[in-house]
Formats: structure tokens, C-alpha cells, sequence
């Protein structure tokens, strides 16, 4: 049984059995205390290893024990009155492995950076823990949500021929180094589903994709990786504006129930990274999402520069890309929280979103968060057949690749809108965490493949 | 609204608006009917036009639109006494987009041949919106069953730079066409999430993986892809037969809600696919499944090949791989259901399968189905570091590029068992669908990627 799970009054004075493995430990001559973890909870339980209690074998085994050796042990629940916590007398080993006690991983705190080089292993500590059971609750959420409220989940390809964006660096798949043959030396790594997904949106209305996506970006930075996750909704018969309600409504679902079944997770996090993760997540839950144009957020942005001399080199000028420095001040000063920006510039847009009728912005739209800048990227698309080709033109994409894309168009497109949430910059938004190479079990960035 | 939820006795007789896509129309003088389906159920629902209630112009659009063409309209629910259906009363149409009359699809069935050439339209017909719905529901449940169960789902590597099986070819990954610098050259699509994910396994004990797989095999087979999803449990203090428990309790789970969600789509898929999908589903639902030796395997086909004169060109001695022919005759004939094989012989097992202690099995097993053969495959792990250098030098897989997986063993290792489900397989036992290329929203099978 899970440690989780036995720490109940109810089994206390029973005799059970319960398999982990030493976090931390502290031996005398009599008695050895023993933290044991299993990963269903923060702080496993206190393992009390009484040499009168045990047979010298085991006692000398448990007193020895390096860290991280793994233990199945029969013993009872009991209640220690003066710290107010559950404790488990141990009485017989029923296995064990033991660890060498070289591991690289010690009682101390290591740094972040020194447990990335240890990938492998730092999934072992209660910081990763934290974040990694998070993570893996939050992509449950997300499914749950869909189902809940009838989305169809589209496995969109992973190799495919074309690049959504029309920009960004792109992965090639071969079948050797040096052939090209297979998929006619066409194959690349998906950077959105979103075009694949569309087909089905018109005929399943509502979708969702979730899975890898990917940019060969050689950049280091602290918000970018070559492999991510994306969780990209697509409605049908929905406008853009629908479609950021939809977004409001995903984050206060997952924010609701992260803070409910990991709170003690959010402070010890929160602690580690020096933030209120508790009441950012109130925050979230409790507020009323803005919208705010393009336009009003350059009015802003002016204003702040102005009035408080911010942003001193920048001129704020319709056609302007937003930073990530304007993108957070609009979050975390402006908003106070997270904020939507729509109607971006039509010529820096990509070329299925909706043109607007004022011949210079596009339905467009994006999530600002504290923290992290951009957390979602949306669009309302475009539906007409003539003015994509159109478009398509200009941006100088090949219009033969996409002829199936723009058939959609041709056989009874409803109007249809989707976004894309970054899901590790939704990690590090709810854990606080950094860097996003702390919240990918194995991140893939230039030139780091280890394990 | 979705039409789904508006078939309901307490919306007669009230407007309401509705979306969708005319699948079927026939048109007199004075009505015309429409088939409208919006993905929220198999049959849609039937739009009444009646000359008399709506505007001329409506009426005209209505009369002429082709199939595909999309509508919202606004109208009111009815239900037909005679047919006992319920139908739509339209009055007026909101807004509608029609589809070129040159669509590829007609009123007439199309075969899967003609419709795997049309991939982005193909989710319009009740065929495939029956099969992705139920694939949707599938994958939505596994996660659910998992989540229930307190299971942590990791996101492990597509770019990888090992091959799991030590076997079988692989996709390279490249950042421009001849140039193999972005990770030396060395990044693959991965094969199996099952090596990283242990690595977590190894700290959080209940674990799984449900994402794409990668084989860069050149064969056309009905079963085979090139990319495909797989779902992965792994639970560390637990050895196979728990393991095999597992993969029982997951089928029964997704089968008994797939039952009750879906039961109409299994009705007209068994149709289409002659044959009795829900009888599949009960019986598996309520079959024990048998757990059998490799060896016990031999005893039965070679019983069978003497009784019944089967199998007429084989020999069954240990060491032998059972083909497809074998894996479905002990399904559908044997077992008449599911039934696991395991203690497969050591000498073809993967590396990292734990070799009993008779010198020649290992604790592999499958889960053989009807129609399908093999559709869990999984093992016991070796959980002895010198042991596992050993294999791993007998069969001249590189140990340098696994000394972060040996490392596992190194640092209290706990007894782990998992196992794969090929999930288009499951899929396809569930909708009796033939062919791997049809259960796949965008397949990619050799030369195939045109979407």
C-alpha cells in the first residue's frame, strides 16, 4: 500500500506493510530514524527501527543502509504524541537493495544546475518530486477537463511535412544519417497540430491535441527547449473570444484542483523559489480575466514609460512586437495577474489567422502571465478560401503543400478558432520553477541528449 | 448547443440554435430535409425546411446547399410520432458557408482505399467519426483510469539518443538535411519511453507513459506504422503477474465505458465490420484472463497441430517465436478471448528482461487477442547490476550509452515490472477496424505524408 494511504488513524496499531526508499537517515546505537519515501506524498513517513524490537540482522542491515536504498518492511502505524505525526515502527525487513552509498545525491541541497547534469537521479529529490507530480497531475487535469466537457482528443502526426508557423527552425527525420529516401526526404518534426487538427474540428467541432512538438532553435535560454508540449483546443463555430473564455476557464479548473490536492507541494515550492505560489493561484481563480487590443496595450505601455520611465529605448509604435519585458509589465504591473491581448498586427501574424476589416490587425490573441510572458497563443482563423490563397502568396509559403488545408475551406468551412497553451511555461507559472529544463523529466536542448 | 444535448424531452417545442454539417439532403417543392451532424453523436439530427415557414431566400439556400455545407440555424426541436425520432423545425438560418458541389465525398459509401487517399476529409463520414470518437473516449479513459489509480504520467523523450529494444530501425533526427550537428548526430525518434521512464519508476513507483513511438521499419502490413502511440505502466516492488493484473483491470475498465458510452457506434461498426463487437467487449469483461508458460503455449499448438492438422509447416520447440498465426489461434481458438503468455525463452528476450532462474526463460509476457495477436507486450526488469552488465555484453548493445540506466541498479534498485500497450491495436480490437491505417487520424506508413 502507498505510504499516502496508510497514514490514517484508522491503521494505526496495524500491522502492515509498506515499500520505499531511505531519504534521509540518523542511527544510534539503539534506535535508527529513517525517512522512507514512495512518491505519493511530500514527506513519506518516519521509520522508527528499534534494535530491541528487530532481529540483529535486520537491525544491522537498516542501521547501515546508505541512502536511497530501497526497503520493503513490516511494522506497525503509530501515532507520536509529541510531534504530532505518523511514525512507523518497523519489526522485519521482507526485502531490500542496497544502494551504494557513492550516489551522487547526498543529504545537503544541491544545486539546480548540478542536478540537471544528474537527470537520471533527480527525480529522487523532494524538489523534482514536487514538480514532476504536479506536472503529472496537471496533463490529468487537462484530459479531464476535455472529457468532461466533451472535447475529442486528436492524435495529430509527429512527423510531418510542413510547419504551421511558416517560420522557425525545423527538425528533419531520416531513416539513416545520410538517406533521405523515406518519407522522400520530406519528414520534419511537427511544430503544431493545429493544422492536422483543423480537419477534424470540422467535422468533430470540438478538439484538443496534446502531445510533443518541436523547434530547432539554437538558443539557450530559460524559457525555451527543442522538445515541449503543447495543448492546442479547436472549436468550430466559435470566435476568438469564445475561445479565450475557454482558455480562462481550463487555467481556474487546473489551478482549483492543483491548490487542493497539492497545496503542502505549493508551499515547500514556494519556499524553494521564494514566491507566494498559494496566492497566485487565489488569484488566478478569483479574478476576471482582461482583454485588452494591441492598440490599448501599446496606450499602456506608453503610459508606463512616460509616468515612470520605463522601457527607456523603446518607442511603442503600432507593428511593434511586444518583449517579454512589456509582456510581464502588462501582467504583473498593469494586470496584476494574468491579461489577454488580442488584435495584433496583421503582418507579423501567421497566415490562417483572421484578417480583421480594418486592413491592419488580425484575430489574433495572446495570454500574458507574471513570470513567464506569453503562456497562450491563439487565433481566430481565417475561413476564406480566396483571401488565404491570397495570403499564402504573400508570405511566399507553398501553396501545394497546403491544398488539402485550403480544402477545408472549399467544402464548408464554419468558422473555427483554437489556441495553444505552452504546457512547461504552465509548470513553471503554477511550481515557480525558473528554468524550463527543471519542469522536462529529460530536456532536450542544443546538444544535450544524455540520457 | 451540441445536437447531443439537445435531444431531450424538455427542449420540444423551445428555439433553440444549432450548428453542423449536412451530411444527407432530399429536396421536394415544398421541404427539404437535411441530415445535420455537429460530431456529438452518430445520426445527428434531421432538419425539417418547411417553404412555408421560412423566409424565400432561407428556403433557396437551404433547397440548393451541398453536401458538407455548414449551417447555424434557429428553430425548434419536434418529436416525430410516427418515426419516433426527434427532429428540427427550422425557421430561420443564422449564418452558413457553402461547400464546392465538387466535393470528393458523395452520398454514396466510399471503400477505405478511396477514403485513406481523402485523410482530411475522411472524419466526415459516420465511419470515422465512429472510430476517432471512440479512439478520443480510449485514450481519455487511460489517462482517467491512471489518474484514479494515483499513477504519475511522465513525459519521456521523443528525441532520444538509444534504442530501447536493441533492435529494429530507427529514425534519425537531423536540424538541416546534411548536417548532423544539432546533437551530434546521435538524436533517434525514441521506440519506447520505457528506459527514461524507469528512471522515475525508481522514485515514484506507480508511473506510465502515453505518447508516439517511432519504428522506421519499410514494411506495409495492416498492423504496422511507422509512428503510433503507446501507453506504458511501470510499478516499481512489483514483479509481472501484478503487472499482468494491471493490463486486465485497465481493458475491463476501458471496455465497460466504451460499452456504455458507445454502444450504438460498436452496433453500426459491427455491422460495417460483420461483426459482434459488444458480444467482444462483454466476454472480455467478463473472462478471468488465463495466464500460460511460453511452454504450455508449445503443448497446446502442438497438440492442436496434431489433432486438427494446423500449423501444417511448423515445429514447436522451445526457442521458437510464435508467429501471428499461433499468437491468434491461442486467442481465438484457445482462450476464445484474451489470454497472457509468459517465461518466453531468454536468448530472444530484450536486454533488460530478467532471466529466470532456469537458465533459459526470462519473465517476459504478451497479451495475445483475438483478431489482433499480441497487444500488450511487457516483462519483469533485471534488476541486477552485474547481471544486466553481463546481457548487455552478450548481446554487444554500447555500455557506455547505458551507464545512466545501470546506474538505476546501482542506487536501490527496487524490483519493477511494466509493460506496452499498442494503443491503435487496442483500438482496433475494440472497433473492429482491419487495418492499422484507419484507426490513425494522419498515418504514416513508408512514403506516406502528405498531410
Amino acid at each position: 500500500m502507498e505510504i499516502e494511504k496508510i497514514l490514517k488513524k484508522e491503521n494505526i496499531k496495524k500491522q502492515l506493510k509498506i515499500s520505499g526508499w531511505i531519504r534521509f537517515n540518523r542511527s544510534s546505537k539503539e534506535i535508527v530514524f529513517i525517512d522512507l519515501y514512495d512518491g505519493s506524498n511530500l514527506n513519506g513517513i518516519q521509520i522508527i527501527c528499534k534494535k530491541k524490537l528487530l532481529s540483529s540482522k535486520d537491525f544491522e542491515i537498516l542501521y547501515k543502509a546508505p541512502l536511497y536504498s530501497s526497503f520493503t518492511i513490516i511494522g506497525k502505524l503509530n501515532l507520536n504524541i509529541k510531534n504530532k505525526n505518523y511514525e512507523f515502527i518497523v519489526s522485519k525487513i521482507e526485502s531490500y537493495n542496497l544502494a551504494d552509498s557513492e550516489i551522487p545525491l547526498g543529504k545537503k541541497e544541491h544545486t539546480l544546475e548540478f542536478l540537471r547534469i544528474q537527470a537520471h537521479l533527480r527525480i529522487r529529490t523532494k524538489l523534482f518530486q514536487s514538480i514532476m507530480r504536479i506536472r503529472s497531475y496537471c496533463s490529468q487535469l487537462i484530459h479531464f477537463y476535455f472529457m468532461k466537457e466533451e472535447f475529442y482528443y486528436i492524435h495529430t502526426p509527429i512527423i510531418t511535412k510542413n510547419d504551421a508557423e511558416g517560420a522557425g527552425e525545423i527538425f528533419f527525420v531520416n531513416i539513416k544519417k545520410n538517406n533521405h529516401s523515406f518519407f522522400n526526404g520530406q519528414g520534419t518534426l511537427t511544430v503544431s497540430g493545429q493544422l492536422q487538427e483543423e480537419s477534424y474540428t470540422q467535422s468533430l467541432k470540438k478538439t484538443y491535441t496534446f502531445g510533443p512538438t518541436f523547434r530547432a532553435e539554437n538558443s539557450n535560454t530559460s524559457r525555451h527547449a527543442n522538445e515541449f508540449w503543447m495543448i492546442e483546443p479547436e472549436i468550430a463555430f466559435a470566435d476568438y473570444f469564445e475561445l479565450m473564455n475557454l482558455g480562462e476557464n481550463i487555467l481556474k479548473f487546473v489551478a482549483k484542483n492543483i491548490l487542493e490536492k497539492y497545496e503542502e507541494e505549493l508551499i515547500f515550492l514556494g519556499n524553494f523559489f521564494k514566491l507566494d505560489l498559494i496566492k497566485n493561484l487565489e488569484n488566478l481563480i478569483n479574478m476576471k480575466i482582461k482583454k485588452i487590443t494591441y492598440k490599448n496595450a501599446l496606450k499602456i505601455l506608453n503610459e508606463a514609460k512616460d509616468k515612470n520611465n520605463l522601457f527607456k529605448d523603446d518607442k511603442f509604435i503600432f507593428g511593434n512586437e511586444l518583449s517579454t519585458e512589456h509582456e510581464k509589465y502588462l501582467a504583473e504591473k498593469y494586470a496584476n495577474g494574468p491579461i489577454y491581448v488580442y488584435d495584433y498586427p496583421a503582418k507579423n501574424s501567421s497566415f490562417y489567422m483572421y484578417r480583421n476589416n480594418d486592413n491592419e490587425t488580425a484575430r489574433g490573441f495572446d495570454l500574458l502571465v507574471p513570470r513567464i510572458g506569453e503562456l497562450i497563443g491563439g487565433s481566430q482563423r481565417e475561413d476564406n478560401y480566396q483571401r488565404l490563397i491570397k495570403i499564402i502568396n504573400e508570405k511566399k509559403l507553398e501553396l501545394k503543400e497546403l491544398t488539402w488545408y485550403l480544402d477545408l475551406r472549399k467544402y464548408g468551412y464554419a468558422k473555427s478558432s483554437g489556441f495553444g497553451i505552452g504546457f512547461e511555461r504552465l509548470i513553471m507559472f503554477i511550481t515557480g520553477v525558473e528554468n524550463i529544463r527543471d519542469v522536462l523529466p529529460f530536456p532536450r536542448t542544443p546538444g544535450k541528449l544524455e540520457f
